[in-house]
């Protein structure tokens, strides 16, 4: 009987032990699966919205007459990237052996086991999204001059084989990662990788018809009215929530205190540096413009949301503000700058998505000890190079074959006549 | 002592199994309590931005002097449909007896209990957002020429007992739930239904003033100029993401491993439909018309979607992305046949929605083995003819009695003034 | 042996009560500090969007010849106060001692702990996005007059003193926590406090230049086109989805049954207030005015939505139509009213916030047993007080200081063109 009491008493002292281990206890394993996969799933959601701020932006700010055209490219864009990236992107950036360069030409296919900690789907879901706005920066530099095949074809190179490799090089666990590179949510693999691109596009197209008069030091740019600057302002915000999912969701997992503490830290640092943004670019468009511009505000924003990018989390939020605002300053010059090289940025991606990009990157070593800048300098400048050489050969390509560029005629009219068939705008007082 | 070992041992050997039994432990019923409301809250919130997207989607493609309508109608029907599938088309969908036909005329109330399973309003908000969707599909193709509250008027007969009554036929486990129907989000209960009742109501009203000239196989269709490209680009990329929400959230739990790898399966699904639909509609518009009409790309994107709705959770991702293609093709041909019988589908609501959305739960059989074309065609049809047969009596019984077209002024002035009294733009260089 | 078999018994009977006491376990406290931060993020990002609601709301709504204006406040002032609010806004509303009056000048910073509950960092994210809210309000209110940088100053001065300060004495814990005043969204300490801080505005700078003839009882308002309904009513769809996270996240917590089951509810009330105010707005100017007037149908929509933000989880569904309602009339009679007294809200943002903000508020106790008429009122009144007179002297100050209203010149012209130098339309048939 004693023995029995004992054993009784080892029993409650198991369960007494347990039950407030219980209640503080880890999620458990299925727990935290779900609250990953819900994670990517948000994330993605969120992402997908930036798809709709590109279009907006980019709609906002080409004349009047190629909106419809940019209307098509974006969703157009939207839907290849995603397909190209199902059929062999994904593979091509996460089939890459461990310090490797390149993955393998195969089909995503969905395996989920709850030890992977996350759903296969909401994880391609999440990456596929990363992909459409790696090609949106490159659809408005680009704007009012490309055909719309051409540029298809190009969106497919793009994602199924340009950004999947060099993102690999890192998120794919190959020789960037493996050489400590570090870039958290993309401010170069994602948005300097885009801008490089950009560049070569703009390089290869030629500026607008109209678009500079005079050359060398007495070029001039003529400015262009944009269409429709509230739809522009829409999509600057749209982008700017996204934005909580593209950071925030790259932390890959919130099934923990660590990790949702930390997805919430990232909102916290992005936001202030996409406002720290928009208030550097109102500050310095007023004191050396004259006018308190709210394109440079617009663009502000979007600058010190990607120079937070590279590293949303180890930045204090004094730092993410000072990040944000610096970021959106070298936007402001370099936007002038390419003007001054007579380059036709349409909507200033390169400025924004390269420039802030390659910024945010070289920057990370100020507040996060486990990187050193040689290695940042190493990693972007080697992601820049690789997609602007890339874009530009086939851009060249493009144009020595199919055509790149649509007739004078047809840019005179407008795309939207010329190959879209459907005018943007009838709206009459 | 040897017991007492032999016991220990068991009580060890029982806790080393609980052990990794908790780790891997199911997902506390309170926990999956949470995960489910949180799953309905989150697809009631993205289904609700559908409603903003049919609005931009309609306000883009009707002519420039009925814009202010459709806003008004948009969101009164978002009102009123909600109050009245609170007051009763929810009991009338969900208050069915098992195999049964009919609901019950009662309001609806909240009593959650944590063994249900989710929280009652959790539900109630996200079903309601799937009424008012259905009702909006209705809005555009009717657009230009109803007056607004014989409008409102049907949208309540519509939320109140033509959906819900068809609706909970399978979603309520009335006689199509019991017959072996498929259709996991729709594409018939929601979809073909909503078209159904689009085509009763552009039967009865007839085409829009000058829309058409001559008649027979001579009769051709004038153009009438869109309002706003983007506007309707971003509501279709509202639609788009709410889909996430729509089709994902429509299995009805997150709390276990089982349900949000299903989720994430269905977004990954549902979001290479829509995009197969948007090449689709790209292509087949480039071959055939000529031109790549950004049109039959956004609204191959919708068809996409429709099509996929069905059965959004068996097909392999290329499966999905066939799917949707074929539903953007049979939209786009089901649009010239429209056009050549003289209906007047403003905004292509019917091929969209009924035309891709018969098509989706036709197709159902082809990857979920346990279900058969049969029973998917007697469902479809049964659907399609209750909504079509009813809205077509409301159609002409609004017509004879409190009519239902504005007078040939009030059209030739346009419904925003003549209706609303608010001009949609005054937008001037 | 015997004692054996009932040991194992009492082991069994042991886990066969563990069993069901751990499927219905609380969810642990890790899992509801992921939960509860979850809601902060979800809420925050859906309070965001009401940011570009607010900014499509007003673009919409001003004369062509204010746009660009209008979303460079909106996004400048999106920015600045989540910079204020983190240098000394947050700490000024919650660093306040209890029952007291006013918080401390400082800094906010993280220090997340499990037993805090939820991450600190997403607190601040979710509670930032409702000062940018509150100072919208305004915005919109003194749209077409109104200097930009006055008005940035008058945002950082509203951010960092005048909301967190009325704001901390009740959800800091202060005075009217102590005096038992409840709010539980902040109809009053957000919606009331930013119309109040409107009409100072509206006062002190004077009607737009010739927006009404004549005046006293001859006073007739002249009226001034809206630059595009559909974005306002975009911008009120955004408002709406927005609230779902302003209302249903101020239950501050979603980790337990309760909190998970109050949210949900509170999404109903919420939706339904909304949709109530909406039919309201519809039926009020139809009966009215002659038309079915959109703009009072979104501006009805808001001032449901504001009115059940006091307390939108006591009344029953039914109880909030009637709030909503309710809300809307106040709305419709408050903008004649003000038209009277030649008052030129811009947006109506006055009636819209400020008095269906104080109706929800002092409707409070019809549906919750635990407030007193006589509480809301004094709180009401104590709020709306403040900031009028704080609000009416900072105006004052900044035009006898800095200025406040463009030039005469400058106004005929446009803040487009004299401020911002970027025309906001650019679109031609």
């Amino acid at each position: 009987m004693k023995k029995l009491f004992n054993l009784v008493a080892v029993i409650f002292a198991l369960c007494s032990v347990s039950a407030p281990t219980f209640a503080e206890a880890a999620v458990s394993e299925e727990g935290q699966y779900i609250f990953n996969s819900l994670a990517f799933y948000i994330g993605g959601v969120l992402v997908a919205f930036m798809a709709a701020g590109f279009c907006m932006l980019e709609s906002g700010l080409v004349t009047n007459k190629s909106v419809s055209t940019i209307a098509a490219k974006n969703i157009g864009k939207f839907a290849l990237c995603s397909i190209i990236f199902f059929l062999f992107g994904y593979q091509m950036a996460y089939g890459i052996p461990e310090g490797g360069y390149i993955g393998s030409f195969s089909m995503w296919s969905e395996g989920s086991k709850i030890s992977t900690g996350y759903s296969d789907s909401s994880d391609w879901f999440f990456q596929t999204m990363f992909v459409c706005a790696t090609v949106s920066i490159v659809s408005g530099a680009v704007a009012e001059r490309i055909k719309i095949w051409p540029f298809f074809v190009f969106a497919i190179i793009m994602s199924g084989f340009i950004y999947p490799i060099s993102m690999g090089w890192q998120w794919g666990g190959g020789w960037l990662a493996s050489a400590g590179f570090s870039d958290f949510a993309g401010s170069t693999l994602v948005h300097a990788c885009g801008g490089a691109a950009a560049l070569a596009g703009v390089i290869v197209l030629g500026a607008r018809a109209g678009r500079f008069t005079g050359s060398g030091s007495k070029r001039v740019m003529v400015p262009f009215a944009a269409s429709s600057i509230p739809l522009t302002t829409l999509g600057t915000f749209l982008l700017w929530f996204g934005w909580f999912g593209f950071n925030g969701m790259s932390q890959l997992a919130m099934g923990t205190f660590d990790d949702v503490t930390a997805i919430s830290k990232i909102a916290v640092n992005t936001h202030l540096a996409g406002a720290a943004g928009t208030f550097a670019g109102a500050a310095v468009s007023r004191l050396i413009g004259g006018k308190t511009d709210v394109i440079m505000m617009l663009n502000g924003a979007l600058a010190g949301l990607v120079a937070i990018t590279a590293e949303p989390l180890t930045p204090s939020p004094l730092a993410a503000i000072f990040i944000g605002a610096i970021g959106a300053i070298i936007m402001y010059f370099g936007t002038k700058m390419l003007e001054g090289f007579g380059l036709d940025d349409v909507v200033g991606a390169i400025p924004v998505h390269m420039f802030a990009g390659i910024f945010g990157t070289l920057i990370v070593p100020a507040t996060n000890s486990e990187t050193s800048f040689g290695t940042q300098f190493i990693g972007t400048l080697s992601v820049v190079l690789f997609s602007f050489v890339l874009s530009y050969a086939v851009f060249v390509a493009l144009k020595a074959t199919i055509g790149l560029r649509v007739s004078k005629e047809a840019e005179r009219l407008g795309t939207d006549k010329a190959e879209i068939g459907v005018q943007a705008y009838a709206i009459r007082d």
